[in-house]
């Protein structure tokens, strides 16, 4: 597969995709990366000097993740320029943009100039994917962060969606004891079946006190106030669910407990992989397109 | 937990789970297992000689899995009476029935006699459990009809659902090498997260010439005649799908390749721990019963 | 490399033997095999009819594994011909013969006929390789004599040295729970590298109660019969320990255990892996031979 | 067991000893280690003001690990007195020593005195456990240098001894492949057995740029300059081996490499632990001298 892109903003995954796909054998058409080094000279990748340039070649638009930060302008951390949301949208007209993490409101504009917009982010592939790399930063970060081997040490994970999936699966790998809490029967009966022990969400409580080491992966409050005063003096916490995560920093702050807060560890830990998946789930969504 | 349970008619898996429930010290009326002779002299096992007897004392009645082979009688391999389905849902009245593979006939004659039913086999925990069971009899299988080691032979899982991924984890870790064969885009990346390799299932041919071993998993046709020409002559081929399977029968013979169709293994391979799964299984039903 | 080798006598392993050295384009002059079906009419293999004509081309000459069983002739089941020892001694003048478990009679006759003799049982490689196959076998031997999943069942390995090392690795593979037992401090520290837990062979007593699948490797008696009275009655015991094996035999039957004594695993398990490091071995052995 | 200990000098590792001995209700007299803080106002532990005191009440005493760095005073990082090895040696008269790294005219010295002298880094179980931590550390630093996952990458670890087998497993746990380089046809096999893929030293050459990361075991040169030149020049390199090393560190510099020279892990990753395993292996000290 050789194809045509446009590539306009983002952040260093970004930089490694123009990269990738360059080598690949795509053509690759920029603007707003004209402060990244590794894209001058590069076979395959033309650097462009308007935003009416950059798209006219393209049919598809790969714009940045996430698309914006403040609803008005994309991100550009490598460049100079400031491009508005509402200028690119009139410039794309009946083009696809595939970008991460896009609001509402820009499907809205997108929709009003007969624009396909489509959010990587929301893309599974990837987000199963990508906890590879959450899984590895976060064992990083357990190393690390203790004086004890993770070898035999009790882990809770608490949560059994795609990330604590992977990453039970990597501290069983370690010879950690993994102790994985979720709620519904099928949840629980799944963590038997790989292996581990089972524990439940709702009966947590003097329990926690086993632990060396609790990560928390579920988007809401789970290590609350009370719960916290059973934790061991001694645990590591880390909480991987973004805002407001799933343990009460005050509690952990009030008992003295080392809290790792860890967030979009892929991009931290592994972004040429990254940017690997990213293209990967491009040409996923490239091949659906055009099968219509 | 305590509880007064009956139980109607069944197989070997429940007997073992008369037994665990008993020891769990429940009450259990039995009825149309009568030539089982280790539930006789039990403690809290009681054998009763009338089907409206063994219905009078228990609000939850257990029958057999599957409930009925020929949509007349109720299975009763450990008897000589006859308990057809009517008579039974006729003495039930207003009862909870808790059995497995149950018609949709079944349903209505239940409606009417305002008997909730339900079928066990259709729990996702229970799926997800036995699971387990199976991989481990494909296990056995494998090694025993294989004259070479599993270690480092190359092993094609086709599918990846329940079974597909317990069993491709337990293989992985006897050290075979193994590939993973899906449709999905989130089902191939699941595959990788996982640390085994992946190939679609729409590119299946020559290929297919480097394995050692093909299991199936998918309950439709998958391994069909023309891709059957590209099996290596001393492949093991495993169907794990019940009727028709996946893997085509004949094509198979045709070529004189060595074929295990393998159905039911749990209750063949560990009936003791089918009847704990089955029993925890009926917990759970219980507690969702009388949380509302 | 290609060589000539003449192969005297032997049973399946080396009837899969002579297969795999033609197939690796070797010339392979044979005899005492004559019943072997499945050598006839195969490129690189000579049927030779007398003992003088098979050994006449070949400098390197294969026997049986085991050498021989009574002391004066050597073992050919495959074959009506009877070859005794001091024959083949005394025709095999100045070549290398290469054998399995050679009694030190086998060894003086050899010197006075300035054979170089090679016991491949000896071989450290040979003996670790196959302790892959005995493992598989073990695994399956568990798998079905027991009415529970292996899956989370506590395991004992009495011993750790080469075939408990790899068992308790396949074991941990598939989600057993293993404790080794050993009396070394350097084993025990072994044991836990390797993430298993570490029990000492001397202390064992009332914790021999826990386990569901015991499991013996060291060539003299550890499960004593005084031992034996804590083994739990539903507990699997497996003996992989030649004669006399490490667990007492009949104080098994006095407490009514299920024991199976597995030996020779390899050759049953997965004759043609076998015949392959059989193989492998001898091309080391040369290699050092034609190197001095 | 409960014993009295003197304690005289040492790092971190020796601070975290103490506190496991007293908190184990051993009493622990130290000297050398004024200035740890968190030995202060500990029950068990008695700081004493003079090397005859501190030696005075405990038959065993444990020195520092690496015993002296200069060969005349021992290695006193928590303190501001400087003890001679002369003086020490002196004031120990027939006492069991127990340090690590101990030079041999240290031992000479301890004849002279009757001193039993133990160099625990010579214990066996002590590597053994120690190899643990380092493998974490390993893992920590691979994540940490590279911008790829592990998961899937290619792995070459030089030699098959304590550490590679550690290693080895541990970088298999997290889906690395892995292969491990030997020399001797025994570790080959072993290799094997483990489920990895095995290559020969001798033979290491163009299949050096298939790996992503190569790490190296063996305390002498095996990634010459020759063999530098077919390393990948995204390869990461990480040398194990305390001086010289098995990594031509010029050569690595010449082709602008990325090269980690890892020593010592086990008391930056995990002081605890490693404190905990040489309690572990002074026990087992005791015991062997007290069975005597």
């Amino acid at each position: 597969m050789s194809n045509q892109f446009a590539v306009i903003g983002g952040d260093l995954r970004i930089i490694e995709l123009v990269k990738i796909l360059a080598k690949e054998n795509n053509i690759v058409y920029t603007y707003g990366l004209e402060k990244a080094e590794q894209l001058k000279n590069l076979d395959n990748v033309i650097i462009c000097e308007k935003l009416t340039q950059v798209v006219k070649e393209a049919e598809v638009v790969i714009g940045p993740i996430p698309f914006s930060s403040n609803g008005k302008e994309i991100n550009t951390p490598f460049s100079d320029v400031s491009i508005s949301i509402r200028e690119l949208m009139h410039t794309l007209n009946a083009k696809i943009l595939i970008a991460g993490t896009i609001s509402p409101e820009v499907y809205d504009m997108a929709n009003d100039e007969y624009i396909e917009i489509i959010d990587i982010m929301k893309r599974e592939e990837l987000a199963v994917l990508n906890t590879v790399s959450t899984a590895e930063g976060t064992i990083e970060i357990a190393i690390s962060n203790t004086n004890k081997i993770l070898h035999g040490s009790k882990v809770l994970i608490l949560g059994f969606g795609r990330i604590g999936k992977v990453l039970a699966r990597k501290m069983a790998g370690l010879s950690a004891r993994v102790t994985c809490a979720a709620r519904k029967d099928e949840d629980l009966a799944w963590i038997k079946a790989y292996g581990h022990d089972a524990t439940n969400i709702n009966t947590l409580g003097e329990n926690l006190s086993d632990y060396d080491i609790i990560i928390n992966t579920v988007p809401h409050l789970i290590l609350t106030k009370e719960r916290m005063e059973y934790v061991s003096e001694e645990c590591l916490l880390i909480d991987l669910a973004s805002n407001p995560g799933g343990i009460d920093k005050k509690a952990a702050k009030d008992r003295n407990l080392k809290l790792i807060w860890a967030l979009a560890l892929p991009g931290k830990v592994a972004p040429v992989t990254t940017a690997e998946f990213i293209k990967d789930t491009i040409y996923n969504i490239l091949k659906e397109i055009y099968k219509k």
